[in-house]
């Protein structure tokens, strides 16, 4: 393999992966440009808090070119890459404008998995990056808007019907946020309905809720879930969702205007544009050295990839960091002329909160729950958390909610269609489809 | 006029006239309702900050429910109002259904006065309410991000072109705002451009900026402005406003895609569907009891009324302030059986903020400027926010700006379809239209 004289590597993604890959070729003064269609890097693990009225968008992404100060010899570009011409060595974006590589790190993350099941793209809320959290903590408010002046009794029950598809990290802790919702703001914010009148309903395919949990942290996290009053529904297969409501496989059908899809994962479809060969849920197939098999050059990092003999890796924020981190190494063994080294991942554990001191962690075969696991929970995803003042906003937010029990980030904003119009319609609509 | 036994009073409207009369009229133990399209109150004279990326919109919002935690006497209702049946007493939302009420206070506020001049009002961004602040931020760092990619020199010099049309308060703090914008935050994010080459331009109509202030103020807010290299153009009318520029009265053309309307206000739309007598700028003529002629049970306070003798009061927070309360006021004597007072306004001072440290103030006969003048500006502002946490969070925020000379909120939110589909969208759109 030729020696670049002047190699430009470019990282395709903002997400977890593309921002180690891009962090460790800027420390190695490898010149790169970072490429995404996001100016921002999310800190994905916190967007169900944003949902939910916890945090602020901004307090959880970071401006890429914030980032990138301190790396002069990365660049960044706003665009979105439609395609690749791997022979040119050059994406091609929505501009028409052509981007070359020296190398490329493809690193586009994730999108909702829908498996097919009808409604389930076009008649859900999903939490994959800001603008779903937003449209999600403005629907839920607008809902409860609603349920205050509606009389016909079955309607407003549907109203406060939140139905969560996905009984992982993501749809354990947004229906546990839920709950504190309901516990702490809805008494005193809502004086036309009873709290009680809201019903949370978390539904999981399989048969217990987070996998890949102990047995025993799993039974402790229903258990918690339970005591905050969500009704938890294993075993149980979602068959069609439509703007009122959710049919279950057995023939129940729950009326409600708010089905949260966190059911599976599959790759961003960015990913099928790129003419690479994929795999299970539309994922990049790549060697056990990232590389794409036959593109020596390319690298897949992060969600978007499916690692040849490591396929059941989860799909979590550390094994995009770690394959971030190594798609960057290889790439460098390769501008030394290195030989390159396989990935392979070091569990580091997994966490998840369901409310205010209840949590279950799993760490270094260390398990457990309660108040110590939350506050460990804390701690980790602050200091993950990406800039100072992120991390101090983000502590006042959540010192204040511990505090005071409330969730101040209420404020209906960037909706202005959906609320200005008519309240009808997100009767009527349900879904932001 | 009969005493009602069970009166309710609705507010219609959550500015600052709205939230006071709510406020007065909830302590007194009256039944109320509130009413607006939107379920907060907003902190609008700091708008510009969330424009120019220095707070999130939540910073400033606060929502209805919070407020009325301690009014267990009044209620919010989410509703967008269409007309009012003063006969019946009672006004139409768009969902068709009727608010019946007692006695009415109207507080629906401002909106953009365009005096008919072509494009001011589909090709200009404006800043009267958190989605206009968000527009324009978002606008603007997209812009930038375009200006990276622009090899046409031209067209990179009306990217990186903006104009705010108006010299008073809003038109003086966003200029500042910007200004500050590209000496602290363009030399840091972007190589591929100078600073330099970012041209912010304020045009006035009127002989100098600023005019509710003293001569010696206004020539100082001018100085301060120019030092920070804003062109200000007083004297100078626009004739017409293009997606692709600023046509000057004489004849000059400023190629632009950002526009910035700030030059006057009239009533928001709403007032003039109620059906009650408007005067200039569509304002809602009152007596000076702030009563509709003929309709002693309708009231109306802040930007939206006109008071009879009183037209030249300027429409700023603290007349809207002190109209709210004195709305609210003469609604209570009418409840007691009293005679209603005249409005009088109590001057308390003006206050604009050009930038870091530079500020003027005229307060209770005392003229200062620079550095106190600046200090002034933040404890007032930050001690007429409401809520405890939106004043940490800002302060926070503040505190941020002056020791990193940085400004943090630069992530790209909601406008997905702008940013994502087509950078070039940007360029060829250029306002919001």
């Amino acid at each position: 393999m030729a020696l670049d004289p002047a190699p430009r590597v470019v990282v395709l993604g903002a997400g977890f992966a593309g921002l180690r890959a891009v962090r460790r070729l800027g420390h190695a003064r490898v010149a790169t440009l970072w490429v995404d269609a996001r100016n921002y890097h999310c800190f994905l693990p916190l967007l169900y808090q944003v949902a939910t009225a916890g945090l602020e968008p901004q307090d959880i992404a970071y401006p890429a070119r914030s980032i990138l100060r301190r790396l002069p010899v990365v660049d960044f570009q706003l665009a979105r890459v439609v395609g690749a011409d791997p022979g040119a060595q050059r994406l091609r974006t929505t501009t028409g404008e052509h981007i070359p590589y020296s190398h490329l790190i493809v690193a586009t993350g994730g999108a909702a998995e829908d498996f097919g099941i009808p409604g389930a793209r076009d008649a859900t809320f999903r939490l994959y990056d800001l603008e779903d959290a937003r449209a999600l903590r403005n629907h839920v408010l607008r809902i409860c808007e609603c349920a205050t002046t509606e009389v016909r009794a079955t309607e407003r029950a549907a109203l406060l019907t939140f139905v969560i598809v996905g009984g992982g990290a993501t749809g354990v802790e947004t229906a546990g946020a839920l709950a504190e919702f309901r516990r702490h703001v809805v008494p005193r914010d809502y004086r036309a309905f009873e709290a009680s009148a809201m019903r949370i309903v978390l539904v999981e395919a399989g048969p217990e809720l987070l996998p890949p949990f102990p047995p025993v942290l799993r039974a402790r996290a229903r258990r918690d879930l339970e005591a905050f009053g969500v009704e938890v529904r294993t075993g149980t297969r979602v068959s069609r969702i439509t703007p009122v409501g959710v049919e279950l496989a057995g023939g129940a059908h729950i009326p409600t205007h708010t089905a949260i899809w966190a059911a599976g994962i599959r790759a961003a479809p960015v990913a099928a544009d790129l003419g690479f060969p994929t795999g299970r849920s539309g994922r990049l197939l790549v060697e056990p050295t990232l590389q794409i098999p036959g593109q020596p050059r390319v690298f897949a990092a992060g969600d978007v990839a499916l690692v040849a003999g490591q396929e059941r890796l989860p799909q979590v924020a550390q094994v995009a960091i770690q394959q971030g981190e190594h798609a960057a190494e290889n790439v460098l063994r390769v501008l030394r002329g290195e030989g390159l080294l396989d990935f392979q991942y070091r569990d580091k554990g997994a966490l998840a909160t369901i409310g205010r001191s209840r949590a279950v962690a799993a760490i270094r075969g260390l398990e457990f729950a309660g108040r110590p696991a939350w506050w460990v929970w804390l701690v980790i995803h602050l200091v993950m958390l990406i800039g100072f003042r992120n991390r101090l906003v983000v502590l006042v937010n959540w010192a204040w909610n511990y505090f005071t029990y409330d969730r101040g980030l209420r404020a209906i904003v960037g909706a202005e269609h959906e609320t200005s119009e008519d309240g009808e319609q997100a009767r009527a609509a349900g879904g932001p489809g």
